[in-house]
């Protein structure tokens, strides 16, 4: 049975619907597995699915009492590319709470302790051929303690009013898909009224 | 030398930056290869990153001049989940124009030819570890003409307008990353105002 995100589970979706037949895997990495999936296709043909298992994330947008926002800036090297990019990090095991994640990796990357977090979306990061959802939070109600990055982690923290953050998506300039969703979505929860996409280039 | 988005490549950004040694292909798949890459870190230890190599792929966001926008419902059996998504396929070859690819999605899976598609975000989908993008389009000035899916994908198009797709976005029902965020970028970019988080749920 299919879960659904909403209430999307429709009678009509029966002839959508695959049916996973047999799976195997056929990499075992470091980080991810790649498997193998054999579907029966609604029209009753089989196909192949190729499936990159990966543990889940979770992701936080910490905007502090003066409406700043803190990122952090990182060389990305598996895409050649400095990205600025919201506090996140995997989840230890499959299993665990991606909230205890969330607070871990808010307080190792940037020192923040937040007083609340508010899911802001379970976000499935690419659904066409991998598992990965990163849990992307609010947090606010901030106080400062000291940031310890992982031995193997090098990043520096950036602090910006999210108006500031959230103009920089709308010019492209922050393409994280994780990154650029949450600070939208922080900016509409926090009702902070039309997306500020006009101001002036970071000087 | 690394490339960043926007104005991030800073003189500061030195001790942050990783160096690749040396990388092999160690899975060879249908859609995606692993690569292993070790890479000697800011403070000259080494460290391996593995690496999912993707094509990379093309999304849309149809906005037609009623206000409302084509979405297209899936199963995705890799997350086990009927998705919500905007219509989006995958670049035939790594050269390809993302342009091209989303004029043809875009066709395939709904029937809509736009006359004008505007890059909204070259989305990074997961930069820790894979190296797909999915350039994002805004299309407007849309006409109709007949959908013909790929032979093995199944979905049905769902138009509403896109105040109420938004909504469900901040109700996190659309979990889908390049959905939602092409969604919010949509919104914004058509000048429409503060997000509508609070209309009533779909009927």
């Amino acid at each position: 049975m299919a879960h659904t995100t909403g209430n999307l589970n429709q009678p009509q979706d029966a002839d959508i619907l695959e049916t996973p037949l047999r799976e195997q895997r056929v990499f075992e990495g470091t980080l991810i597995d790649v498997h193998h999936m054999v579907v029966r296709l609604p029209d009753g043909r089989e196909a192949l699915r190729e499936i990159v298992r990966h543990k889940g994330a979770a992701a936080v947008v910490p905007v502090d009492d003066q409406g700043y926002v803190t990122l952090v800036r990182q060389h990305r090297v598996v895409v050649d590319t400095v990205t600025l990019e919201i506090p996140a990090g995997k989840l230890d095991h499959a299993a665990e709470d991606p909230y205890t994640c969330a607070v871990r990796e808010l307080e190792e990357e940037t020192g923040l302790v937040a007083q609340t977090l508010t899911l802001l979306c379970p976000m499935i990061t690419t659904p066409g051929f991998c598992t990965e959802r990163v849990r992307i939070y609010l947090a606010t109600g901030l106080t400062k303690s000291a940031a310890h990055p992982d031995a193997d982690e090098f990043l520096h923290t950036v602090r910006m009013p999210l108006a500031q953050a959230v103009a920089m998506v709308m010019r492209a300039e922050i393409a994280d898909g994780k990154t650029a969703l949450g600070l939208l979505m922080a900016w509409a929860k926090l009702g902070l009224g039309a997306v500020p996409a006009s101001l002036p280039p970071t000087p």
